[in-house]
C-alpha cells in the first residue's frame, strides 16, 4: 500500500484542512496517509481514527514568512523535515506540503539530495489550458539568474513527468519568450533557444505567455523569475475577476436570481480552472517525490493533492529523470570528446534581427 | 481644437472599427480626428462626413507581422509614418494606433526622436486594479536586457503620466519582484531596487505580480520581457475564463436563463476589466504624444482610445518628462562631482540572505 506523508502544519487552513483532506482520502482503503505535525493538536480533530491514517510527531512548525535556510538549520524536527525523512527512509512514497515553498525546497535538497547531474531543482505549475489538456510551466520560482543550460534540464525533467505520470508520450516543449521567432527575446532567451534546439528533440520553439494559457505547448520552460511573475499575475487576475463578478451579482435583484441559477456553473468552472482541481505540483530534480500545493488549499485541494502525490509516488517519475540525466551526461561527454578531436569551429548563427 | 491623428489601417478590425470609433468621437463637436490611411478605402465607409473628421492620405500599410525596422525603412508613407508626421509638424496633438506596436515604436523614435536623456523609451499598460483605481506597468515589451538605471527612468516617466494626465499627485512606485524583501530577486532586481531606493522618492519597494493586480502600487516598473509575459498571460487567463463561462452557460437550459439575467452584469464587468475600457496606453520617452491600443480593438475601444489620446495630448505629459529628466541629469552631475570631491567609499550594504 502506498503511503503519502502529508505536512499537517503547512498552509493557511492548517491543520484543519489537512486533517479533513486526509480523512477524505482515507475513505479509499487502498490509501495510506501519514499526517506529520503536532500530534497533540491533530488528534482532537479526528473523531474516529481510520486504520489507514497515521499520526507522526513533529514538534516544530515552519511559518510562511520563515527564511528557508534558517528553517532548515534551526527547525530540524519540523513537519517538513520529519515528513521528508519518511520518504528518505522508504516509509512513504511521497511527501506533500501546502506550506512555505522555499523551506520545502531547501529541506528536500538537504534530506533527499539532488538527482545526479541536476544543477538546479525546479518547481512546476500544472494547469488546465484552453485545449482542455494539462500544461506544465517550470520553473516558477525556485531559481533566479538561471543559465540557458538549466532550461534544457527543466525540459528533460518535465518530459519525465508527462511520460511517467500523465502517460503522455512525446510532449511538446516550448521556451517562454516575447515573440515566436527564434531571433526574438533577450540574450538569455536567445541562448536558451539555441541550446534547446540542439539538445531537445521535442522542442517546438518559442511561445508567448498567452500561448501557455492557450495550450500551444505541453511543457513551457522559463527562468523562475519570469515563471513566478506569470503564475502569480494569472492567479490574481482570475481572483479579481471572480470577486468583481460576485460584487456585480449582488448589486441588483435580477442579477442575484441569475447568479443563483448559475451557481452550479460557477462551481464547475472553479474546479476546472482552480489550483484546487489539480491540488499540487512536484519538485523537479530532487531525489525523491515531493509535491507542493498552494497555501490557500482547502480540504478539496488537499484531497486532490494527496491523490496526485500517490500517483507520482507510484510512478517511475524520479528514476526516469535519473536515467535521462545520466544519458545526457554521456551524450555531453561524447560531444566534448568529438569536439576535441575535430576543432573546426561551428558556423556562426545569423545575427538577431530588429 | 485638439486634433488627434488616428491610424485608420492598424488593428484586427481596421479600417471599419477605426472609422466607426472616429465618427462616434466626432459627435462631440470640440473633437477633431484626422483619419490617416488609404482615403479610397476610408471614404466609402463614411455616409455623411462630419466637419470635424478629416481624411489624410497614406498609401502604405504596415502589417502585424512586418519587422519594425524594415517597415520604417521601406514604408515611408505608411499610415503610421504619416500620422506621426502630423504630430511632428504640430498639426495633431497626439497620434493613436492599434497596429503593429514595434513598428509604431520604431517610427515614433525616428519621426519624433527621444526626449533628451531618455536611453530607452518604454510602453506602458494601464489597467483597473482591485482597489478600483488605475495602475500602470512599464515596460511591457519595448525593451529587453534593460539596465537597472532604465527602470529609474521608467519610474520618472510613469510619474509624469499620473501627475499630468490622471491628476494624481505623488503616485507610489514599486519594482516587480518575486518577493517583497529588498534582498529578494535576481541580480537585476536587486540592483534596480538599490537604484530606485536611492533616486526615486516615491519608491515603496518590491511588489510581486499579484500585487500589480491588487493595486499595491500605482506604478510598477520592470524589464520589458517580464512585463510583456505578465501582461499577455493576464489577458489570456481572463479570455479563457470568459470563454469557459460562455460554454458552461450554454450547456444547460437553466444556466442559459441565468446567463440571460446576468447579461448586463457581464457587460459592466467587460468595460471595467477589459482593455476596451481604457482604450490605449502611451509611449514613454518619445518626444511627442503617441498612444498604442490593443490590436483586438472594436469601435468602443477606439472611441475610448481617442478620448485618452486627446486628454494626453492636451496635458503637459511630454514636457513634464522633459523637465524631470533634465533635472535628474543635473542631480547626477552634482552627485558625480561631489563623489569626486569626497572619495570616502560608502559602507557596504549587508549581504543578501537566503
Amino acid at each position: 500500500m502506498t503511503v503519502v506523508a502529508l505536512d499537517a502544519m503547512g498552509g493557511d487552513q492548517a491543520p484543519q484542512a489537512m486533517v479533513q483532506g486526509a480523512l477524505r482520502a482515507a475513505r479509499d482503503s487502498s490509501f495510506e496517509v501519514a499526517l506529520v505535525g503536532r500530534v497533540g493538536e491533530l488528534r482532537p480533530l479526528i473523531a474516529v481514527m481510520p486504520p489507514n491514517v497515521h499520526l507522526v510527531e513533529a514538534p516544530d512548525t515552519v511559518g510562511m514568512g520563515d527564511a528557508p535556510s534558517a528553517s532548515v538549520r534551526h527547525k530540524r524536527r519540523s513537519s517538513i523535515m520529519v515528513g521528508l525523512q519518511l520518504v528518505k527512509e522508504g516509509e512513504a512514497a511521497s511527501f506533500l506540503s501546502f506550506g512555505n515553498t522555499g523551506a520545502v525546497m531547501a529541506a528536500s535538497v538537504l534530506q533527499l539530495g539532488r538527482i545526479p547531474g541536476v544543477t538546479r531543482p525546479a518547481i512546476g505549475a500544472l494547469f488546465g489550458n484552453a485545449r482542455g489538456s494539462t500544461s506544465l510551466m517550470l520553473d516558477v520560482g525556485a531559481n533566479v539568474d538561471s543559465q540557458p543550460g538549466h532550461l534544457v534540464q527543466f525540459a528533460t525533467m518535465g518530459k519525465a513527468y508527462f511520460e511517467r505520470v500523465l502517460h503522455h508520450r512525446n510532449p511538446s516543449i516550448a521556451l517562454l519568450n516575447i515573440g515566436e521567432e527564434a531571433t526574438k527575446g533577450d540574450r538569455f532567451a536567445k541562448a536558451a533557444h539555441a541550446l534547446l534546439q540542439r539538445d531537445e528533440p521535442n522542442f517546438i520553439g518559442n511561445v508567448e505567455s498567452n500561448g501557455i494559457i492557450n495550450g500551444d505547448a505541453d511543457i513551457v520552460v522559463t527562468d523562475g523569475f519570469v515563471g513566478n511573475a506569470v503564475l502569480k499575475a494569472s492567479e490574481a487576475v482570475l481572483a479579481l475577476f471572480r470577486e468583481r463578478l460576485r460584487e456585480t451579482i449582488r448589486s441588483k435583484p435580477h442579477y442575484l436570481v441569475g447568479g443563483w441559477l448559475l451557481k452550479g456553473a460557477f462551481e464547475e468552472l472553479r474546479s476546472d480552472t482552480d489550483e484546487r482541481g489539480i491540488g499540487a505540483a512536484p519538485l523537479f530534480g530532487v531525489d525523491g517525490t515531493v509535491l507542493i500545493g498552494h497555501g490557500r488549499a482547502d480540504s478539496e485541494a488537499v484531497l486532490n493533492g494527496l491523490r496526485l502525490a500517490r500517483r507520482v509516488g507510484e510512478s517511475s517519475f524520479v528514476s526516469t529523470i535519473r536515467n535521462a540525466l545520466a544519458a545526457s551526461l554521456v551524450a555531453e561527454q561524447v560531444r566534448e570528446s568529438s569536439a576535441a578531436a575535430d576543432p573546426t569551429p561551428e558556423a556562426p548563427t545569423p545575427g538577431a534581427a530588429g
